[in-house]
C-alpha cells in the first residue's frame, strides 16, 4: 500500500451555529480544499456523521454535500461509527488512496446537535447502549461516572486531579479561536459545578456542539502538488468491545482503546513514547485519564498523577487535547474524529499560535464511540 | 490489487418481523458464515444500514452485531448511502479485501422499518430530499410518477408495460422461499389497484419491509477454503447526481446509474451484453426499465417493450429481478443491495430452485440511493 498524505485541513468554529449539517460539513471542506489549494477533482467523498437522521431528519449526506459543493459525480457514503464516526471516516478515505483506488479524497465529519431538544439528545446518545442496559436506566454519564468512582478508590486518586483536564483543556480552548469555550476554569469552579452523576460534575463533561472538520487527502507522492508540508497517516487501528458493558471485567479498562492503540503502533513502527502530542476522546475528564493510561503514555494508575502534575500541558512532556479537546473545543459528535487530526496537523505544521506545542513530529489521536463500545486511533507524522 | 471472492450467502425471510434490526442482520450473517463454513477470524464488519437511528432509535450496528455474534474486537462500521448503504457496505468490503488489508470479511446489510408508523416511514424515506424541494411537498413516489408520465408519453410506452414488471416480479418472487410477497399477481390487478401517484398504483411500488442479508468476503486465492463455488466481484461502480432534482436537465435520466454503470464495466472489462443476470433496484416498477436502459441493457426508450415481451423473464435473454426484486422479495432498505448481490451468487452457483435462470455466469446488481441520487453497481462472476 502506498503512503497516505493529509493536504489540506479545515474546520468551522464548534459551539451553537445557525447552519445545518450539510452547511457546517461543506465549510468545513471549502477550508480544507481552500488549505490544499484544489477545488474538484476528488475520486471519493467519506462523511463522519452519527446522527443526522435523529437530530435533523437528513440522510444521504454524502450526496448533499458532494452536490452542495457542486462535486457531482463524485462517489460519496457517510461513515457510522457512533462518536468516532469521525476517525472512522478517515480511516476509510486512508484506504481509499492507500490501495491506489484514489488519488484525491475529501473527508468530512460533522455533527449539527443543538437543534434538538436536551431530551432527544439525551435518546439519540443512548441509542448505541445494548437494549437491556438502556431499559434499565443506563446512560453513558453514568456509566462514565462509575468508572471514575472506581478509578478513584483504585488508585487513590485526587477528585482534583479530573477537575485539572477540564482546567488544562479549558486552558487550551481559550487559545484556539474555533473552540467552543474560550474560558479559562479554575479546579474551584469544577468541583463546584452542579452534579450531574456522582463524582462527576457539570464541569467534568464536554458541550453540546455543533461544527463540522475536514481533511483532503492525496498520495504522499502527489503531496507536493498541494503543499509544502504534507503530513502523513503512518498508522490507523480500530475496535469492538462488548455491546453490553455489564460483559466486560472492569470497567475502568478500555479494550478497544487498547486493542486499537496497538494496530496503530504496529502499522507506524512507533512506540507510546515516540508520540509528541496527542488528542484523546476526553468526552468526560476521567476519560482523558483512562484513554492515556490504556495508550501506554502513562503506567496504570498514574495517569492522573502526572497529568496533574503538567505533563500533559501544552509544555508538558506529552501535550494532550492543545485544541481544548471534547471538554473545550466542543465534541459535534460525527466531526470531533476529524477535529482531532486537523489539530495535530496543525500542531506538526506550527501553525497553532499561541497553543503551539512546541515542534512536534508525531501525533496520535485517539477517538472514542460510545463507552469505549469501539474506538479508532490514528497516528501522523511529518511528512516533509 | 488482488481478487476479491464472495464464499458465503445468507438472507433473511423478507417481510414482518419481530426481530430488531440487530437480531436481522445477525440472522442473515450466521447463515452467510455457515454457508461459508466460517465461524471467526473477520478481520473486519460492515453494516449497511439507512436508519435504524430513526426507525428504531438504534446506533453503533457495527459494534451491536459484532458483540451479538461475539466476534470482538473485530473492527466494525456502518456504511449509509440511503437505499443504496448494502452495495455501499459490499464496496467497502471489497476493498478491504483487495487492497490487502483484510484476508476476510463480513458485509451485513439489513433494515426493521414495520415498527414505525407509515407516517413515520415516509419521513424517513424523504430524508434524503434537498430541504427546499421537500418544504414544497416532493415525496419519492410523486418523483417518480412524474418519471413515469415523462417516459410514458415520451416512448410511447405502454401503461401494461410498467404493470409487466410488477407481474414479472411477483412471479419470480412466488418462486423465491425468502420473498416477502408469494402471491402472483395479473396486469389487470396492477391496473385496478389504488392510485398512489398518477399514474403509478400500489403494485407499482415496492412494499415496506423488515430483513436482512449478508455476504462474507475473502481473497479469491484463500477461497477454496470456503467454498467449491467462489464469485468473484470483478467490477464495482458507484456515482452521485444533484441533492435537488430540479437542478437535472431530464427526470427520465438517472446519470449516476449510467455513470456508476460505466465504471463497473470499465473496472470488469465486461459489457452490458455480457450480462446474463441482473437484479436492478425496482422501487417502483418503471425504474426497473430506465435502470435497464441506463446500464446499457436495453436501447433508450426500448426497454418498456423488450420486458414487456419478456426480455427480461426468467427464460428471457437477461433476466432481471429473479428474486422478485424489491417489488416482491421485499424491499428492507440498507439490506437491499446486499439482497441483490446473494440472489446473483445463488443463480451463478445454480442454487435458485425453480426460479434458476438458466447456467448464469456474469450478473450484475444495480442499487440505487433516493431518486438516484447515487448509485452502486456491483458486478460478479464465476470464479471457479
Amino acid at each position: 500500500m502506498r503512503q497516505v498524505a493529509i493536504v489540506g485541513v479545515g474546520m468551522t468554529k464548534i459551539g451553537k451555529s445557525d447552519k445545518n449539517v450539510v452547511e457546517l460539513l461543506a465549510e468545513a471542506a471549502l477550508k480544507a480544499m481552500d488549505d490544499a489549494g484544489v477545488g474538484e477533482g476528488f475520486d471519493e467523498v467519506f462523511v463522519g456523521n452519527m446522527a443526522a437522521g435523529e437530530f435533523e431528519g437528513m440522510s444521504g449526506l454524502g450526496d448533499a454535500l458532494v452536490s452542495m459543493l457542486s462535486l457531482e459525480p463524485t462517489p460519496a457514503i457517510r461513515i457510522e461509527n457512533m462518536t468516532a464516526s469521525g476517525a472512522s471516516a478517515i480511516h476509510a478515505g486512508w484506504l481509499s488512496i492507500a490501495s491506489g483506488k484514489s488519488s484525491l479524497v475529501l473527508v468530512a465529519g460533522g455533527e449539527k446537535m443543538t437543534s434538538a431538544t436536551t431530551e432527544k439528545t439525551a435518546d439519540i446518545v443512548a441509542s448505541f447502549t445494548h437494549p437491556v442496559e438502556r431499559d434499565q436506566g443506563v446512560t453513558l454519564p453514568a456509566l462514565v461516572a462509575m468508572a471514575a468512582r472506581t478509578y478513584l478508590e483504585r488508585y487513590n486518586a485526587s477528585r482534583e486531579s479530573l477537575a485539572y483536564v477540564a482546567v488544562k483543556n479549558h486552558h487550551n480552548g481559550s487559545l484556539n479561536p474555533l473552540a467552543q469555550f474560550q474560558r479559562r476554569i479554575t479546579v474551584e469552579e469544577v468541583l463546584s459545578s452542579p452534579v450531574i452523576c456522582d463524582p462527576l460534575r457539570l464541569y467534568d463533561f464536554c458541550p453540546i456542539s455543533d461544527g463540522a472538520a475536514a481533511l483532503v487527502l492525496a498520495p504522499l507522492e502527489d503531496a507536493g502538488r498541494y503543499t509544502d508540508k504534507p503530513v502523513k497517516i503512518t498508522g490507523i487501528g480500530a475496535a469492538t468491545d462488548t455491546h453490553a458493558i455489564q460483559e466486560r471485567d472492569d470497567i475502568t479498562r478500555m479494550d478497544a482503546v487498547r486493542i486499537a492503540g496497538e494496530k496503530a503502533y504496529r502499522m507506524s513502527g512507533r512506540k507510546p513514547s515516540d508520540v509528541h502530542v496527542a488528542e484523546l476522546h476526553d468526552m468526560a475528564t476521567v476519560l482523558e485519564i483512562m484513554i492515556a493510561e490504556e495508550l501506554g503514555f502513562f503506567k496504570r494508575g498514574s495517569g492522573w498523577r502526572e497529568i496533574e502534575r503538567g505533563a500533559a500541558d501544552l509544555g508538558g512532556e506529552l501535550p494532550i487535547n492543545t485544541s481544548g479537546g471534547l471538554k473545550a473545543r466542543g465534541h459535534p459528535l460525527g466531526g470531533t474524529g476529524v477535529a482531532q487530526v486537523v489539530e495535530l496537523v496543525m500542531q506538526l505544521q506550527g501553525r497553532c499560535g499561541e497553543r503551539q506545542a512546541g515542534e512536534p513530529r508525531i501525533g496520535l489521536a485517539c477517538n472514542l464511540a460510545g463507552f469505549a463500545n469501539a474506538a479508532a486511533v490514528t497516528i501522523v507524522e511529518r511528512g516533509w
